[in-house]
């Protein structure tokens, strides 16, 4: 008996027959006497298919209104394919765009940010006894202009569905049956966490485990609202996101998870004035660029000059240092160096706030199996080091055995 | 410098690059100093997809609200593509759903009709110089639902923006170019016609001559807009549809053009009480078959006995029988017969009115080729006949050539 948001992802309805499947997992939880609203995404595909049908017509796609109008049919569609196939099991449903329910954005088309969610409708729907069933992704703007949140947007629609209906909780169906201490693929006895706090799950995010969308956390930690990860394929628990730590728990863990990126490129800019203005003279041109730049790193200088390190997207390599060489004289560089065949591996955990010598632990676990550290970085609650990347399976088994990641006895956060 | 309504049928907009051409033609119309709104219906096969998947959910599909949010995206994907096609031209637009503009329509889903256009906004982009792309088929309820006006209901959509805006011309974009004589596969001599009015319109497309969707025609002549009949693919004048019969021409045209339609068959209840009453206890149930019926004619009775006929389409034809006949008994009739090789033609034109003796012209020119006549009916502009199928081609050209239709001396109307 909860009232309970779920969201389905483009794999989850990929089909007719999943979302048909979709569609019996809400009767069951119908059955059981929950109230549900669900939020879908296009079929997957959809979107790609839409978006390649833009191009052919704007090769650089510049109009984002007519591309918002474009790609939210996508969701539109599943909507009304999942209301039909949970009434034609008897379940009584309703669809709505984002235009009906209404979720008010702002304007910036294609990432517009929810503003309001107009809750009436969906609650008298829902005390008359019906499903709701939501477009994911797309919103309105105060003109009645079609809007998109951007790639991923249906989680964050999601978590403010459930925010603004005040729901029990937010349960996210992705192709993953939770949330893992690490990627399962590279350590097999990687262990799924039952439970884990959003800042936590901020950090292994945008390190590089992509369960959920980032903006999704960060709103649901904001608004507090309980988010669940579960497997739209295979029944279980799934992790549960939260603010509270877990306080009925004896011990918490000190590490809750082993994180990785695979895609970064380390570009050094040696040699260059150790004075105030350098690191914007190197990094805003790149910005300009429109290049994302992941960590930063400026060591103590010595004789008035300094290394100034950074990383970025392995793709953006070439034309980062292309650039930057290019920039070389102007910048009074000594060199410009790089290397873009390293890798980014962090350890993440709250309890790491509390404990002292978690980075000591970290750093011996990678030496004594060899591995040279590059670049170090931390968080409050996050040991980054930047590795060369034959030696990332190597790291992530050292430091997933280090923390006891495996053990059962461990498992209490 | 005119204010134009274009409408862009599925197959003129059923690819990337159609859409292109259909852009270009908008361009065309500006720089020529036009003011555009255009309305487009689906991508050619879009509609029939989205139905598909709609089947595959729901085999018997009853939820008409579901299917109506799902086929309404079709329109959606076209606007938009269009509109983008219409910038990288350097033509400024905008796209509009049915909900957007908004096209008020009652609640029936799948065959809503339309009640108000909110004409303000589309006016005001039109006075920013904007080309307006509207999504035909569709629009919104007062509860802010999604409608559709049911297949080929963009045309409708056309001819009621053209009404709202007062424009001065609702162009209909086809794959012909224009309205024809009769069938030009049947008639290689047939002529496209400069002109036409409503009512003929009206009686050549109930008669088979598929141009413009029926009821689209009903609400051009209702709030008389001047519809013009054109070719997206050949350039032409194509054929104005009006109100006004061409009071400039020095002499009417008595028959406009010669209709048929392949697809009849003719059911005859013979023998049964001439009474009242016996004309509904005939059709009334055929009607809650949901089967139309074309033809109905019943002459006078001998006896107190009387021979119902009427035309069905030929699919039907089995169905009516086999009910029919277990209903013979109750009907208290001396038999049941029909026809499915039967075909049925026409003569139209408002000239007819006033003229005498058209219709003994055409019984002659008919016997003269050794057509016999199984059934005749007549209308103030209109008299058809129904003849075995295979005089089809034989009658069409006999009344081609007896009227002068492919005489240009003839082409005043």
């Amino acid at each position: 008996m909860a009232f309970l948001v779920k969201k389905f992802g483009g794999t989850s309805v990929g089909t007719v027959e999943r979302i048909q499947h979709v569609a019996k997992m809400v009767q069951t939880a119908r059955q059981s006497g929950d109230d549900v609203v669900v939020v879908v995404s296009a079929m997957s595909g959809e979107t790609n298919r839409l978006i390649g049908l833009a191009k052919e017509i704007m090769p650089a796609v510049v109009d984002v209104r007519e591309l918002d109008v474009l790609v939210s049919t996508g969701e539109q569609v599943t909507i009304a394919l999942l209301a039909m196939a949970l009434k034609e099991l008897g379940v009584d449903a309703r669809s709505y765009t984002g235009s009906q329910v209404k979720i008010l954005t702002d304007s910036s088309h294609s990432k517009a940010r929810i503003l309001n969610i107009d809750k009436a409708p969906i609650l008298d729907d829902i005390k008359a006894g019906k499903v709701v069933v939501v477009a994911g992704f797309q919103g309105v703007d105060e003109h009645g202009n079609i809007t998109t949140l951007g790639r991923g947007g249906s989680d964050t629609s999601a978590v403010a569905m459930a925010a603004a209906l005040s729901a029990d909780e937010c349960q996210i169906y992705t192709d993953v049956d939770g949330v893992y201490t690490t990627d399962p693929r590279v350590e097999s006895r990687a262990r799924r966490l039952d439970r884990i706090t959003f800042e936590e799950m901020l950090e292994m995010a945008s390190l590089g485990s992509k369960v959920l969308q980032i903006r999704a956390v960060e709103f649901a930690g904001k608004y507090n609202v309980p988010v669940r990860v579960l497997s739209s394929f295979k029944p279980g628990e799934g992790t549960l996101i939260t603010l509270d730590e877990g306080e009925n728990h004896m011990e918490q863990a000190l590490v809750s998870g082993i994180a990785f990126n695979r895609d970064e490129a380390q570009i050094t800019v040696a040699g260059v004035a150790d004075q105030p203005g350098i690191a914007y003279s190197i990094l805003g041109p790149i910005a300009d660029l429109n290049i994302e730049v992941d960590v930063i790193l400026q060591n103590i200088g010595e004789n008035g000059l300094t290394d100034f390190t950074f990383t970025v997207h392995r793709d953006e390599y070439k034309r980062v240092m292309d650039f930057l060489k290019g920039r070389q004289a102007e910048l009074n560089a000594e060199a410009i160096h790089g290397n873009d065949r390293i890798v980014k591996l962090s350890i993440v955990g709250v309890g790491m706030r509390s404990h002292a010598g978690i980075a000591s632990r970290m750093f011996k676990a990678l030496s004594e199996n060899g591995i040279n550290l590059r670049m170090i970085t931390t968080s409050e609650i996050k040991i980054s080091v930047v590795i060369d990347e034959n030696f990332l399976e190597l790291g992530v088994r050292a430091l997933h055995e280090e923390f006891e990641l495996a053990d059962e006895v461990n498992n209490v956060s």
